[in-house]
């Protein structure tokens, strides 16, 4: 292993881009940051973006980059495009991966942020020399990355691996995709504030989540009260953790995987969701799969993650090159 | 392509072994078959099973048998052996391919049925050409083959795949393998079924379904009384459709297929099942792959899939081989 050769992982969030330099071992040796928002157009971001990564790389002469790689929401790995991106503000099709590589000259690969965790965890983290596993990202909503035989699941449209838009609940909870039922309604930091709503409308028993206007109401802020012993808030965790075992264990039904990684928000619960998600999880799996499975919280740091992912995609793709 | 190569496609049944002769187009050359059951050891069934192929091998001098592909209930792909199948005599652990490779003496390959469903229709039927789809026997359970860039998913243990053991309703349904709401429990030929039981215990109206023993109705049965206009056996192709439409726009947000097929007793309903399915599918389908997946009948005759798929099996193996 060179030490010297470097790759560049970008992270483009919302609000934030996250542009970091990191080796093949997986330490991030710098970051800087920058604004997504407030660029009227595509080309004028990627202006100064070139700038901040040029004024990076000659601040690191020591070291040699090999390419760049890029996490975003709503990305198409085909066709390096991100394409009506809901918390970008630029509209309809993106031309990302044509357009980076034009300004830094450099190999680009450009991936959604759910399946960069998950190259993430292969490359540096818990999923390291496995062929098979799963990464879940139990934030806002639910991203998922799944890797079969040490291949990213992508499909015929690029756009494979949403799990969390599987219906966990014929006809149950509106979900942003407009369809209703779907996995990340329940299952995911937003999903359990949904689910205390329907605790305290079902229950009697006094909870501080009772004060607690719904608007206001956080996963963390449901965590709290369990750790306080309230009984509703332990019930959203117990419950959260029926539904996850029983998706897991169809997850696993599906793709046999060695591993599933846990990561987000939710999974920040750690034991509180983790100990009851074991008696459901064995409860709800197949027979012939128990024993099969390590299922674990991821092992990325989570403000390194997305960086680290996205660095994770060009590496695994300069390597299959070689 | 040399046409004077072929393979030997086995298809070990729970009743009778069909062995074939199929060249590289997937025409079968011949045919024969021999008891499954009446063996009181493995290694008297491979002893006639050998004796069977050399004749075969004989009758027809003119072409150079490659390989043997098998498929079996509960086989492994990956240890080549049969696990304490259900609906065999033998029980605990087979060492199918090390047995019959000692016999045969050609290169042999083992994997369940439905795989070999999935690698018949990918390399003579309906998914000549794709990369990524999804085959679905609908028979006595659901037993599916998931194609991922080329490749058919095993996961870790080789027993992936199971989608018909994916839950479609929560604490739904007693299934076969201990767990509740499976979807097997719904959308196959005894699925329907056990729908027409539910049908007939809500509605009041008649039915020439109310003259059959709960034992003695079949998929066929219901088809036939909605061919007559029956409203509640039309009743139960359309909630048979519109689980399925769900379940198959899971296995999309999943796996992002170019297409699935469908195969088996349930199948073969045809238009009676697809056009209800059409119309749940596009209500249940996330916008992003609306017009991104076709979903058809399996192009394979019925009589022919087990040995074609086996022998595609083989043939898919020589090939990467080469």
């Amino acid at each position: 292993m060179d030490m010297s050769e470097c790759v560049i992982g970008i992270d483009i969030g919302g609000t934030n881009t996250v542009v970091g330099i990191v080796d093949r071992t997986g330490t991030i040796l710098t970051t800087e940051s920058m604004k997504t928002r407030g660029y009227a157009t595509f080309d004028a971001y990627v202006e100064d973006l070139d700038i901040l990564i040029a004024r990076m790389i000659k601040e690191h002469p020591e070291h040699t980059i090999k390419g760049v790689g890029m996490g975003a929401p709503d990305a198409n790995h085909y066709t390096g495009r991100i394409e009506h991106a809901a918390n970008l503000e630029w509209k309809g099709i993106i031309d990302v991966v044509d357009k980076v590589k034009a300004a830094i000259k450099l190999p680009v690969s450009l991936t959604n942020d759910a399946n960069a965790a998950a190259l993430g965890e292969m490359l540096f983290g818990g999923a390291r020399g496995m062929k098979n596993f799963v990464e879940f990202t139990l934030g806002t909503g639910i991203g998922t990355g799944i890797v079969i035989d040490g291949e990213m699941v992508y499909g015929h449209t690029s756009l494979g691996g949403e799990i969390g838009h599987t219906v966990l609940v014929p006809e149950g909870r509106d979900c942003g995709c407009g369809r209703r039922g779907c996995m990340e309604t329940y299952i995911s930091a937003t999903g359990i504030c949904r689910t205390a709503q329907e605790v305290l409308c079902n229950r009697m028993d006094d909870s501080e989540l009772r004060a607690i206007a719904p608007k206001d109401l956080t996963s963390k802020k449901i965590y709290d009260a369990a750790e306080h012993g309230d009984k509703l808030a332990l019930e959203c965790f117990d419950i959260t953790a029926k539904w996850l075992g029983q998706s897991i264990a169809d997850t696993v039904a599906i793709s046999s995987p060695e591993a599933i990684f846990l990561f987000g928000g939710l999974a920040n619960a750690g034991e509180m969701l983790m100990k009851p998600f074991r008696k459901y999880f064995d409860h709800y799996c197949m027979e012939m799969f128990k024993g099969t499975v390590k299922i674990e919280r991821s092992h990325l740091n989570e403000s390194d993650a997305a960086i680290l992912g996205a660095a994770a995609l060009i590496w695994d793709e300069l390597e299959k090159e070689a």
